[in-house]
């Protein structure tokens, strides 16, 4: 971290200024210059708060040279982490080259719905059954998912299937429902629902971590952060685009934070087209784009019928059109072992 | 709200359609020509999810004529909403013709502070004291306020200034802190977090809703209706800055959105100039220009030593240059009565 | 500028970037320690490429400390700029105090409507008329202008009513219409068009230079710099929204602009009301706001039948509701100089 | 299109409504109901101009079935554009499955910088080599590019290679340097420079269309649409990234571009991963995404000493990391041959 002072300050604030430094633990490089005063600070500087900094009188400017995260960076967990979910006979590992394919509809709907449509996914190659119980919509004049009797359908598709689960909680007060399911998702409305991090922190299931629709990959990695200094280091990234100007897809999936994640992070990150362009006709080409990309997994809507989905439909692809899709991927994900070796 | 049906379509999905609207208490104005078959649904569309309907096989474009909120809505409601915060000699009114003025710190840090401040904004003719006791910070490792030491520190500053009192809530468990509290805020990364919204829709107790940085307008009064149809009327919106591509200022204060609540909602909506901007030198023309647009209120930080708040420091600005603004306000709000009368 | 190095850089590389920076006439402060080695330039950096710096193998990173912009910067010009308009009895100044009110329909249509049009703003004390004659439109087949034809009948109505004038210009090679003109608008989507900027550079007009939708200030007054470096000081900003995740208004109005721009520049700027929100509806409320945050000026889209308008027509207003809004910019302009003074 | 008309309007208005229709050689189809009046209309509606309809005084609102390009519209010329470059020994075809490698520096700096770089890109199999000589910077103290001197250096290469060149204009003035220039770029800044885009839409050339920074898809198509409504139809559209809220990244490579330029029309769409991402790191990822989501070739920037690059060093790769690039696209391609059968 770099601070550089403003010009003309009292030497007691500057002596203020490294007494508080030094109290972080941290050392100090000063360069007092006829034109500027710069700081360099060296150690573990996450602990600092730079708006704080930068909210002191003497402060020009603050920059940081390191990255504000630190459990989740790879600079001190160099190996990628590879993340095991289930504990039977079709366990799933996410990350470090292993590639998990996550399907199933938007929301559960029924038992028939989620039991087709888990052995269809099954058996084209899926590693992870998706279902919503506990669903977010933006009017509460909208259908709000069959809550805790949709998350015992999703249990019996896993006992019939053996697939485990993935599923989306909205609070910490839901926490108890989730006893049965295998991975936790953090939605993207809930990317800065810190209280609701810390508490997932304490756990030691796996947790999904959407991207916020409007938030950059650093807030991102810190909200991981939050999971992680909390001791649960199984946090499993998930891009699932953001707001821009474009109105032709739902929002603009950002591919190229794929391989940003992969240099900054050691956490594995998957992408969720059907969210992202919100057309089932593109989850294919964008699905292979991602595996192109590096991505270390997909989820996927499936619906045995899109178009009479209950949310979400438009972007929903039938059990058939996944199973293609499915194979498309082996096929890039082939290639691009071969062309990351070049 | 108007369906456009796809060409082609067979005649017994549209008789499942027509009976799925009517269903819902809805009538039904189709006009069926050679080029395009167009359904008018009369009554209230509020209750019809419009991704569903857009979902149908046989639907190419839905199109509402009708907002999607009914309890925000202007329409229903024509009268501004006036709402009354505290109960004894400082009581303020928000709405209709009443203007509030809300001050205080980003953070309680102490009791001198606190107290300290609390005076000298309430002899600037501030009517409610603002101090965050929880606070969301993006790092796990930088200050989460003082929890329910801070909410203590208010309610003093309570007593001895008669001051009402404003502060954030972050999770439902929360609530049982801000009995005292006489309006609870909601902050932007909670905007739609929609059980904390349900839930605060079941209290009595004014809610101050912020804005979302990247929701839009009517997305934030999809959120009020969450409040207002669990039965609590008493909604304040905030307005504070959405993120654009701008950097010179932390966000972009959308006042646009002042004279479009006015439009399409009866709610009262304040303006927070101080975490819009993000600079203490932007919070006092940007406080006028809220005036000036028609906002019922404002809401700034104020820090009796700004350069050493322990968060958000540079957008606070001291009691001095508070009064000065308070002043200011009060002129650009007699001009605004005369102007607004033309 | 500050130019941090990377950790085991060359000592030739050093020597030959040290040798490279003071060819560009600037001294060197150098901090060379054992965690990191940075360089303080001190002189006028504004000749420096940030991006090419920043492209050396042996930097890490550089930050500039003053702004890119020399002859916009307030810093070497405490100054406001004033700006003179029209050589005759109607000369209106803008900048340092001096307001400006800017009126006319968005394009010239027809001689009737440009003389009633001009004859009424006059009336409620518009300064200066605005017309469209050529057109930046989205679509091929959309009505791109009068033209030459438009131009002409703009110089008639200056003649009738003494009003100086505005209009766009879109290219280099329509300059010659633009004798009789006394003001240049380039447009938002013309803002970065360099060649454009730079031959205006060489003219002696005023140039109205309107913030492109999605650049940031710092870019806009690059480009006013483009005109200002080539010899042509006279340059109006003119703020037009910007666009963000909000559709209820065409673009977002960002008057926060106005103390950003009054803080690093010395120019006038003028807020346009009227495209940015897209609505005549919204454009009383922000002009008044635009007013009260201190813009110089207001540029209002007038029409004598804002619905049959040929383009652009919802956000005109017509003559009468401009004479109000007028009045109400008086009221706040005689209120706004009080609250300064406070 | 769809026409809403609102209650209460006059019948004298709605018949001027319909002669102007019919006027423009279209159809009415409509249905005058109780509660709305909807007129559907049926042709060619790409001849109006829907702001001009809105800002009608019946008018409520009107939608668009029909997209509002024709030429660039794949409903109206169903099989892809195959656009041929270069007339000798080293002929290029883009689109129709025929995948096009463009490479070279992002300017053209010196003989022997551009010889070294053409041999190399064309032995690694690049089909066109590009070269700036006219370059657009945000500030007018930067490097602006060789101009004519480049574009003859450019020349040699083509004569010492064989590969066709692409070059990008700035201004109508400039094209008389563009004779032996085989594709001519018009960058993102001048997406909507319409005078520049009727210009080379006389020529006979192949334009690069760059997708403005913060345009829509629709818009992009418009603007291909001005250069193919003079007559030019070889126009390819070049995706290089948007401007969003991520920061870690220049701007945000949209790829799902991919897939919906490929539904709406007919053009060939090539990606520049180098100028939107900004890094060379990530140039290769997001080279083998674009070639997964379909993309019909790939702009590289190449430089034989990237760190010493005049401009835009960062984004640009070696050689070699350009031979490994291509052939990894290679493996990708046959990949993505065999996804797309399925």
């Amino acid at each position: 971290m770099i601070i550089l002072l403003k010009p003309n300050y009292a030497p007691k604030q500057l002596e203020q200024l490294k007494a508080w430094i030094k109290n972080k633990g941290l050392e100090i490089h000063a360069s007092e210059g006829a034109q500027a005063t710069i700081l360099g600070l060296i150690g573990d500087t996450s602990v600092v708060d730079i708006d704080l900094v930068s909210s002191m009188a003497i402060v020009e400017t603050v920059k940081r040279i390191q990255e504000p995260y630190k459990a989740a960076n790879r600079k001190f967990h160099p190996d990628d982490t590879i993340i095991e979910v289930g504990d039977g006979t079709n366990t799933a590992k996410i990350g470090g080259g292993h590639f998990v394919m996550i399907a199933g509809p938007c929301s559960v709907e029924s038992e028939e719905q989620i039991l087709e449509v888990a052995q269809k996914v099954k058996e084209s190659g899926a590693h992870i059954l998706r279902g919503g119980a506990f669903k977010p919509r933006t009017s509460p004049y909208s259908f709000q998912g069959m809550e805790g009797e949709g998350i015992d359908l999703l249990v019996k598709a896993k006992k019939v299937t053996g697939l485990p689960l993935i599923s989306e909680i909205m609070d910490i007060s839901q926490l108890h429902y989730f006893d049965e399911i295998d991975v936790i998702q953090v939605g993207a409305r809930n990317m800065q629902n810190f209280l609701l991090l810390k508490e997932l922190g304490k756990t030691d299931k796996p947790i999904l971590l959407k991207r916020g629709f409007a938030n950059t990959i650093q807030e991102w990695l810190m909200s991981a952060e939050y999971i992680m200094s909390r001791g649960n280091k199984k946090v499993i990234l998930c891009e699932r685009g953001i707001r821009t100007i474009e109105q032709a897809t739902r929002n603009t999936l950002d591919l190229s934070a794929i391989p940003v994640i992969k240099e900054f992070s050691h956490l594995p990150i998957v992408v969720d087209p059907s969210h992202a362009t919100g057309y089932a006709k593109y989850v294919k080409p964008m699905s292979l784009a991602a595996v192109a990309a590096g991505a270390d997994g997909l989820m996927i809507e499936v619906h045995n019928d899109p178009c009479a989905a209950l949310c979400d439909g438009p972007q929903s692809i039938t059990p058939d059109a996944f199973d293609k899709l499915a194979q498309g991927v082996d096929i890039i994900r082939e290639g691009i072992k071969k062309a990351q070796k070049l």
